[in-house]
C-alpha cells in the first residue's frame, strides 16, 4: 500500500468500522449496533456503535472518530513539539460479553498527523478472560503474531512487551488480562514503510472479529453458574479500575473534553466491588489471578 | 484545646474511630464492623473497619491511619519542599447504603506534619444522594453551617464553595451530590489557631454520626421499587467515576503504593453503566439531575 492521505485513512478506517460491525451482529446473531453521530466543537466528529439486543454480547460499541483543530497543549508539552494543527482519526473497540466464560476484547487503530508533517501510527489489541484458559491465550496470541509476522519480524515481542507494560493494573500489581499487543508513535522513514505500518493495522482490524468470532461462538457455550457470574462482577470492576486511573486513551479524552459517552463506552454494564474478595485454593479464580502477570510466553504455554 | 504533638492527635482521631463506629453500629441496627489492621512497609499503618451484615448500610468503611516516612517527591515537588520525614494522620469514611433513598456519605480528617515544621489539617464531609431532596440538602448543610460557624465565620462559606470545586465530575459537567465542605493546607499562625482547627476537625467527626445517623433512620423508611435501585446503580458508577478520574486523594494513594483495599473501600458495591442514559421530564431523576451543580445555596433552598 502505497502512502496516502490523512483524510483517505480516516474513509479507510470507517470502512473497517462498518465492516467490524457487520462480522459482529453476524457472529452474534441477534443484536444490532445503533450509531451516534457527533460533531467535536473544535473540529470533526465520530460515529460511534452501541450494541444492542445482544444473544452473546452484553455490552460494547466500536467507534470511528476523524478529528481535528489546534494541537491539545497537553500533547505539545508532553512530547515536546511545536504549535501546529492536528488531525486524529481512529477506529475503538471494547465488548463485554454475557457469560463470564467468553472474554472481554479491546482493539484500538489510529493515525495522528500535524500541519508540520509530525505523524504517527497507534493501536493494539488485548484479551481479558474472565477465567484464563492456558490453550485460549496460546491461540490468541498465536493469531496475533501471525498478523504482526507478516510485516515486521520484530512486532510481536516488541509490541508484545508494550501491551504488558501498558495494560497493567500497578495498584493491584496484576494486569488486565492476558494482554496481546500495544504500539504508539510509530513513524514511517518513508512511503514504503508508511504503507506497510497502515497495512498492519489494517490486517490487525481484519483479525479482530475473525478471532473474537471465535471465542464468541466457542465459549458462549460453556456452562456457568452464579459463582461464575459474581467473579465476572469483579473482574468488570478491575477493567474499570484500569480504564478510569490508567489507561492513558481514557484519560487523555476525559481530561481534554473528548465526548465522555463515547469514550466510557468501555464501561461494563455493571461491576461489582468487595473489600479483601479472596479466592479459593486450587479454584478456576485462583489460577486466573495467579496468570495476571508480566511476561508470560503464551505461546508456548501448555 | 491547645496544641497537640502529632502522636496526640493520632491517638484522638483512632479514638474518634471508634466512636463513630459504635455509633453506626447502634444507627444501623444489625450490622458490625470487623477491623483489619496492616503496617506499612515504610512505616506507620492503620486500622480498617469495614461493615458488614447491615440492616441500612450495605457497604462501606471507617479507616484510620498514622503513617510516616520519607516525604513522596510527588508531595515535595508538587508543594515546592526541602527533603523531610513527614507523619499522616487521619480518618476517612464512606458509606453505601442499601436504599436509593438514603444518600451515600464520605467524611474525613487528617493531619499532616513534617519534621522541619511544615504542617496542615485537611478534611471534609459531603452529601451524595441518590435523589436530591432539597429539605435533606438543606438541613445537611445547616448541620454542617453551625459546626462551623462555631470555629470561624468564614469557614463555612469558603469550604463549601472550596468543596463545589472538588466533588466535580468534569467530564460529566456534574457535581458528585449535594456538596459539603472540604479544606486543605489549613496550617496555624499559633498555638491557639492549632487548637482550634484540631477541635473544629473534631466538631465535624462527632456531627458525622449524628447527621448521617438522621438520613439513615428517616430515609430507609421510604419505599422505593425497581426503578429507584437500578437509578442508585448508574449514580454509583458516578461515584465510581469521580472516585478514580478526579480524587485527588485516591489519585495519590493509588500512585505511591497506598494500600489498596484501605483506598478502595470507597467503591460501591455494584455500579452500572448505560451507554447515553436519558432521565424522563419531570421525573425524580430528572430533578436531581438538574441540581447537581456548583454554586446552589441550599441553605435558603426551598
Amino acid at each position: 500500500m502505497s502512502r496516502k492521505s490523512k483524510e483517505e485513512i480516516a474513509e479507510i478506517y470507517k470502512k473497517m468500522q462498518d465492516h467490524i460491525c457487520r462480522e459482529l451482529e453476524i457472529a452474534d446473531g441477534t443484536g444490532l449496533f445503533t450509531e451516534d453521530q457527533w460533531e467535536r466543537p473544535a473540529g470533526g466528529g465520530g460515529r460511534t456503535r452501541i450494541f444492542k439486543g445482544g444473544n452473546i454480547l452484553e455490552k460494547g460499541g466500536v467507534a470511528f472518530s476523524a478529528v481535528h483543530g489546534p494541537t491539545p497543549d497537553k500533547i505539545l508539552n508532553k512530547l515536546k513539539l511545536e504549535k501546529a494543527d492536528f488531525f486524529a482519526t481512529g477506529v475503538s473497540i471494547v465488548l463485554h460479553p454475557k457469560s463470564p466464560m467468553v472474554p472481554i476484547i479491546h482493539m484500538n487503530i489510529r493515525y495522528f498527523e500535524m500541519d508540520n508533517g509530525v505523524h504517527w501510527f497507534g493501536g493494539g489489541i488485548d484479551l481479558t478472560p474472565h477465567y484464563i484458559d492456558g490453550a485460549d491465550a496460546k491461540h490468541f496470541h498465536q493469531e496475533v503474531k501471525k498478523v504482526c509476522d507478516q510485516y515486521d519480524s520484530t512486532y510481536y515481542s516488541k509490541f508484545k512487551d508494550w501491551a504488558d507494560e501498558y495494560f497493567y493494573i500497578k495498584h493491584r500489581n496484576e494486569t488486565r488480562g492476558v494482554g496481546g499487543i500495544f504500539y504508539d508513535q510509530l513513524t514511517a522513514k518513508d512511503d514504503a514503510e508508511f504503507g506497510k505500518i497502515l497495512e498492519f493495522s489494517l490486517s490487525l482490524a481484519r483479525l479482530f472479529p475473525k478471532v473474537y468470532g471465535f471465542f464468541m461462538n466457542k465459549n458462549s457455550q460453556i456452562p456457568y453458574g452464579e459463582n461464575e457470574k459474581s467473579w465476572q462482577r469483579l473482574r468488570r470492576g478491575r477493567y474499570v479500575e484500569f480504564n478510569l486511573v490508567w489507561d492513558a486513551g481514557t484519560k487523555f479524552g476525559l481530561d481534554t473534553n473528548g465526548r465522555t459517552e463515547s469514550i466510557l463506552m468501555s464501561m461494563p454494564p455493571q461491576a461489582d466491588w468487595e473489600y479483601m474478595h479472596e479466592v479459593a485454593p486450587g479454584s478456576a479464580e485462583e489460577f486466573t489471578q495467579n496468570h495476571l502477570k508480566k511476561g508470560i510466553d503464551w505461546l508456548s504455554f501448555d
